[in-house]
């Protein structure tokens, strides 16, 4: 499983005074915690800074590097701001967070994923907006991983975030999703699946349990990553369980070590 | 969901001792306490005592009868013991657990199921024994729901269990559960897929934890039914979100109430 550390987001309110306070010692405590938990990479954010982001990315890049080897997800709005971010990075090769296939954002992004040699997060949506129906994702995923590898990118570079919808607002919302995970993953197995949880149960009670519920589900169907927060001893369980469940896990030995590590306590 | 409680059974320590004693109060309490937690029917099982099986399977029945209105699963390796069990329902249509496509246990139980119109769980094994692939189960449910159906049985009164082997003796099980689930239920919709969750994690620890793990995936790749303990607060919750998340829980009413009733705390 490809966990993307969520932690280090400047639209999360916990943390945004770390970042304006430039408080190195706490984004650097937050990334060494997800590293340790099992983060494959952790994102930086700091596109709710509309003055500045550029340089706070840059200093949250190199705060983290300087504390850990996991490689960074380069998460912004603003291409300029990716650029300066991607300039810093030197911990491997970094996962872009994001590119859509709308017109403008795929000609600013694009280039800079051939330059930097980067993974991609592909958002599936397009100049028409977010499509409503499974086939309607299905078809922006498959358009933009064939451009994608037109240019060069590899498959196993390619992570599809299928854009969740809250189940509160259409019951039919959570099979959707599963359906375009299980229709994509199956057409392009070697490409990865790797979406935020969370937005699944906006506006519902028990965040968490329909969080977890859907992480397991979506697993089933072929998700292999998921942008998250390793932190969270709960669903980690959840994680390190699905892997065992579904095959991932040879002998389910992650399984039994996290057990005999007390991560299940 | 079609949740069928486990708790009167036999082969559960806990419980043989007030079997023994014919204790009809711990039956009943047991039996309502399932009843009110959500249980579509009680199971009855007395097929741990070799000796006056079918005498204490029909005290169960009509213990459990005098105190719910609940439909009952009749669960019994005996033949002999089921018809018992069978002559003493009142409480609407019947749970017959089970039958396989054994030659000799198709022929005692299937005159059974005609005689007393009886819903079915049926084991997806045969003379051959239990298959060790998807398209070994699928193959038998197959048969058996085209046979039941040529007798007169309704879609709606099969229940196929995919006989789950546990996740520890390979790794691979897991996927052969679920893709043997979705298989069946893509071919017939209107049957069940009702099965025990527990032997997925026999023999790894935290047993709890991988069974939730796999009651949700089940039920994604399409599980409608499980045999399970519905006084098991923290499965139940995983049954109302997986209702939720999977379009079964129209605007996420049962959800919404679930937790307005305290059951997620």
């Amino acid at each position: 499983m490809i966990i993307v550390g969520e932690k280090l987001n400047s639209t999360l309110k916990s943390i945004r005074p770390a970042m304006e306070a430039r408080d190195t010692k706490a984004i650097q405590d937050l990334a060494v915690a997800q590293a340790e938990a099992g983060a494959s990479y952790i994102d930086v954010n700091a596109g709710m800074f509309l003055v500045g982001e550029e340089d706070i990315l840059t200093w949250l890049v190199e705060s983290v590097q300087a504390v850990t080897k996991t490689p960074l997800a380069i998460d912004s709005p603003n291409h300029i701001a990716m650029e300066a971010g991607l300039k810093a990075v030197k911990n491997g090769k970094p996962l872009l967070n994001s590119i859509t296939d709308e017109k403008d954002r795929w000609n600013e992004v694009l280039p800079l994923i051939l330059k930097y040699n980067t993974a991609i997060v592909a958002l599936t949506m397009d100049d028409s907006g977010m499509p409503e129906t499974v086939d309607g994702r299905v078809k922006i995923a498959f358009n933009m991983i064939n451009k994608l590898t037109k240019e060069g990118v590899k498959l196993d570079d390619i992570h599809i975030d299928p854009l969740i919808r809250p189940i509160g607002t259409g019951d039919h919302y959570g099979m959707v999703a599963l359906n375009s995970i299980m229709q994509i993953k199956k057409e392009f197995p070697e490409v990865h699946i790797t979406g935020g949880l969370s937005n699944i149960s906006f506006g519902i009670p028990e965040r968490k349990l329909m969080n977890q519920t859907f992480l397991v589900a979506a697993m089933a169907y072929g998700m292999d990553g998921a942008i998250m927060d390793p932190l969270d001893r709960v669903i980690m369980k959840y994680v390190i369980a699905a892997e065992a469940l579904l095959g991932r896990d040879e002998f389910c030995m992650e399984y039994i070590s996290a057990y005999r590590e007390g991560l299940f306590d």
